[in-house]
């Protein structure tokens, strides 16, 4: 199939010019199914890492309140109840709660690697400020 | 430090009894501060989980039209684009761009392994739609 290396590569490159699409109209629409489709991903995403910005200024801001308590970064408890509360919440969502585990999996360990930072300055969130 | 034993376990369980807060009100008042900053970061990934089946809904969607069309899963300008934009976003949010990064790393893994899923069975999504 030579064309498809022709297609892919097209693709790859997210233009189509226009005497492609005439020639190939219905590459065309994939192509503008696709560049629509992205939109809405990048768009998802600037909400995502919106999110995440917040979610570590929260975490921060625990980070210092355990550090100056002398409490450890880790919690048990506290994670096997967010594995099932976000189990359940992918399910709901429509949501492989696979994707949903390796999601908090990320960020419970990113910000323990960062509680541990904190305690380890004596509670003072130091260089981690230059992103809270 | 013995007492720190102590605080541990209880904030660990995240409950404390009303004898211990008065014994110990600055560990009762950081217990509260920790309980509402974790009923907001519960929020947080409410709202990114609920983002996440969005993005894979999407993505599912990009998977299924890129098989059809015999489009590669991977694409590296895009995926450069990605990382850019991301990146720009991170800061602009207070975000560390490393975590931003190891979320796109994430979702664009895991993207792809189901794209390349959906290219083998020719472009149907099939078992992927339990979840979409």
């Amino acid at each position: 199939m030579n064309e498809t290396g022709e297609y892919e590569k097209r693709e790859s490159e997210t233009v189509i010019d226009s005497a492609a699409a005439k020639a190939h109209p219905e590459i065309a629409e994939t192509v503008a199914k696709i560049k629509a489709l992205r939109q809405s991903i990048d768009n998802v995403d600037t909400a995502i890492v919106s999110l995440l910005a917040e979610r570590f200024k929260y975490t921060s801001q625990v980070g210092v309140l355990k550090a100056r308590a002398g409490f450890a970064p880790a919690d048990y408890k506290r994670e096997d109840y967010q594995i099932a509360r976000l189990h359940r919440i992918a399910v709901e969502a429509g949501l492989d709660p696979d994707i949903a585990e390796m999601y908090r999996e990320f960020v419970v360990t990113e910000a323990k690697k960062r509680h541990q930072r904190i305690a380890d300055a004596g509670g003072d969130p130091g260089v981690l400020d230059v992103f809270a």
